[in-house]
């Protein structure tokens, strides 16, 4: 066998695991917890579908590779619940180890171009990464709204706290941050946020 | 709400329930069945990753649209197993149906879009869609050679059979296609295509 496609055929099996990096949050109909691989999926169509929104020009083929390889490395490093703050101390570590091992089993071409791909969706420098991550903020919101805040409440987060990690969207996708605003102030109508103080 | 958006975001939450529906395949690992959302981009990183290998010159960004759009009117159709004859015969009706209930949630242009690339991705009549179709057809092959052939013995699957499916590779990604005759050599010598009747 072509050693190449031996590379690539590997990294492919390998990362079928990703179906198994459970995440915090439910899916849509509330029934069990979402995993990186089909949520991966949801982002990339999300992207596909909302690219209008994004805030500078953005190039789509570039932002679907980006939500396709975006969680890869928690095939190794599992999934970091975003509130959870002694886990995210050392996300970054653990992660880079992970990408070295994962990517590296790629063809060289192939590893370097997903390494830096991942490496700019995580800086959110550049339009593409700033919509991509935009959109990577925006589906568990949704997920989360529909499941009446199962991952606000398990995770006690407040109004304050949800707004923080939804900043990326007023740069990434400016057009929705009206959106995110008027869901939010109907979460905390709702109770799904159980952890903000009334003023 | 921007009544474009307020379609697009029905869409993105209907369209949840594709990670619901499960197909007859187990993953890499054998735990559990596969659903349709997880395959989605599986083979959206399949094709990212192998399309040097396509036959003819295909376009990327047409192709991962048409991966992540594939299996979207299983949302109502549910899966069809490939080896069952008497399910495929409506499934022509059943996905249409299914089709143009789904796509008619988007706004037109983009419902149309999307319908118009899973017709393209069915008829397997341009590069782009027999190299989808030949990753749509690996990425499951790959699962059932790594789990002893689960989804063949449970078809009562024989070799011609599987050949005779696998057969678009050999026009939409030819450079794989000894991989394809190797692998199912091994296959039938592990016993994994039981239906196989001895020569």
């Amino acid at each position: 066998m072509n050693p190449r496609f031996k590379q690539q055929l590997l990294f492919l099996t390998e990362t079928d695991q990703l179906k198994n990096v459970e995440r915090v949050n439910l899916i849509a109909d509330g029934s069990r917890r979402e995993n990186a691989a089909e949520h991966s999926w949801h982002l990339a169509l999300m992207a596909l579908l909302l690219h209008e929104y994004a805030g500078g020009d953005v190039n789509l083929l570039r932002v679907l590779k980006m939500t396709l390889a975006h969680d890869l490395v928690e095939v190794y490093a599992g999934d970091t619940f975003a509130y959870d703050t002694a886990a995210n101390e050392d996300k970054t570590r653990r992660e880079q180890q992970a990408a070295h091992r994962l990517f590296g089993l790629l063809p060289r071409d192939q590893g370097e171009e997903l390494r830096a791909l991942w490496e700019e969706f995580d800086a959110m420098e550049t339009p593409d990464s700033q919509f991509a991550a935009a959109m990577d903020r925006l589906q568990p919101f949704l997920l989360n709204y529909l499941t009446q805040g199962h991952t606000w409440k398990l995770g006690e987060v407040s109004r304050e706290q949800v707004l923080e990690r939804m900043g990326v969207v007023q740069q990434g996708a400016p057009a929705l941050w009206p959106f995110v605003q008027h869901v939010l102030g109907k979460a905390e109508e709702k109770g799904y946020l159980p952890a903000t103080e009334n003023e």
